[in-house]
């Protein structure tokens, strides 16, 4: 089946659609990054030489945020500006059936005839890890396409989630007023990584004290990502009205302008560029370790189930087994 | 400083005092545990002998299910049945400062006194990784330590809460009334893992229709986890007045009773340990990793950086570096 294993002119004439900005190109290359195979590794290592040129612009929030209406609004009025924009959205899905639940998703269909947005949807990986590899692998694929934009969507909670979004330039932490107590103290945790606050629903009467909030906080000096040039703004939108939309566009322009101009962008491509190398690193190791399920695995489970080994040790016995070495590093 | 660094002997004095169930000890073997030193490794081989008794006990929810407060009403339950309760609950917290957000812990201070609850909060490790494999060897001090029932609480986003709780025997999903469409997007990813499904808030208006939304869905024969002898209960219960709190901790132990009855244990524990023993042979990697830093990863990085190798191949050359082989395992 040529079409399912692809050979190296294959690979090449995939490439070359990509460049070209061709949807279902686009499309199947994203889809054979996420796996692990040679040909995914030929096409990844093509690709990333034409990548580097995409602005990359993570969002991340609560659930309940309202992320997806978020990026859909941002996404129309980048359009207005002619640019055009690459969509990822990390969607939590089974850890069993591995499949993207697409209910948000269904509102961003207002794009379905403009050849200048292109959204993916991710489903989480579940046990068998790789969500953070194989997404900004698919980033690379957007942004050799030539998008102008690439908007990365994560939910806010989760250590791989957060990780993700941190892979981009810029980043947005979307905030709605009124959630709850559990949902708030969730939130801390996402706040500081936010080189742009957006408040969205900031018609409702108790945005005024969220914008007060992210402020306040702003204000007190809570620790930033160590870009002490740029000023984090708050802005209140509201997705329905637009209201803050072109406000929030040009402050994402701004903020790129800030990276080239302070030597910050060539910092942060740095830390994702390391970021994704440990990450890709780390998949390539799963592989091997999956495939001993079968083998060593099961001889180091049986002792550590029968107490003879404890998980450390029988740990430290697989790597061995898949790396070659004695364990010591 | 050798309450820094403890020797063997100071290991094996902590070791005891943890089978003893004393507090001190059990906070600081915990603390050990979540580190990759060695005495971490000694401590965690003569605890794991004496560990495999507890019923280990897993919830889950998204944010603003109730589920810290279902985690309190729970082991005020299990409580009056005179058995003992471990809690490692798993805050969601900043990628930066590491600590983690103590704030619906404070809910839970009616146990202070009460020396058959140990209440741990740990913070998710951010960048570094490895959330999992440390939660899941605190699971194990834990359970050496005699408490009869440990209860893990994640979130119930994020491939690494997910996987944290599914290191259970037993798994509960929480949901509540009227949360919003995001946030039952998310939830339809984790209710699959479910061997009881608790409702909380039982007493609102809408708690009728999450019941029976629960109930249909099971009717629909929604692939389970494989465990066809058991039937997933939907349990109302209300932390507030009490409601179902009874029900839901018979029904927790009849679940031990059935896994230990139908051979299913056996199973599961096996399944525990092989993601354990993967997830710590993972970590393990990710420390040598770090560990090259400054050294071939800066060096892998600068050509990646001027796009003369891709991620994929840095990934490679990192991974042969830190295992000493050719790659290709």
């Amino acid at each position: 089946m040529p079409d399912e294993t692809p050979s190296q002119s294959a690979i090449e004439a995939l490439v070359h659609n990509v460049l070209n900005g061709k949807p279902r190109a686009i499309a199947r290359a994203m889809s054979l990054a996420e796996g692990r195979t040679a040909d995914a590794a030929n096409l990844m290592a093509e690709l990333h030489r034409h990548a580097g040129r995409a602005h990359i612009v993570g969002l991340t929030g609560v659930p309940g945020a309202g992320k997806s209406t978020m990026v859909a609004a941002l996404t129309r009025e980048i359009r207005k500006q002619g640019k055009t924009v690459g969509i990822i959205a990390i969607d939590p899905s089974s850890p069993f059936s591995g499949g993207a639940i697409l209910g948000d998703r269904v509102r961003m269909t207002g794009f379905a005839d403009d050849e200048g947005v292109f959204i993916r949807s991710m489903a989480t990986r579940g046990a068998l890890g790789g969500l953070a590899r194989a997404s900004l692998d698919t980033v690379d694929v957007l942004d050799a396409a030539g998008f102008d934009v690439v908007l990365i969507e994560t939910v806010g909670v989760g250590q791989d989630e957060v990780d993700i979004v941190q892979a981009a330039h810029t980043i947005l932490v979307v905030s709605a007023p009124g959630l709850g107590d559990e949902v708030q103290a969730i939130k801390a945790g996402v706040l500081e990584i936010a080189d742009i606050h957006v408040v969205s629903k900031a018609d409702k009467p108790d945005a005024p004290r969220t914008i007060q909030d992210l402020t306040g906080m702003l204000h007190l000096g809570r620790p930033g990502k160590g870009d002490k040039k740029w000023t984090i703004p708050v802005i209140p939108t509201s997705a329905e009205t637009g209201k803050g939309m072109q406000e929030l566009s040009e402050k994402i322009s701004e903020h790129y302008v800030h990276l080239e101009e302070s030597g910050e962008m060539e910092v942060r491509k740095r830390q994702i560029l390391e970021m994704r190398i440990i990450k890709t690193a780390e998949d390539m190791l799963r592989e091997r370790l999956l495939n001993e399920r079968d083998g060593k695995l099961q001889r180091l489970l049986d002792q550590a189930y029968q107490r003879n080994m404890d998980v450390r040790s029988a740990a430290k016995n697989l790597l061995s087994a898949v790396t070659g070495d004695d364990g010591d590093g």
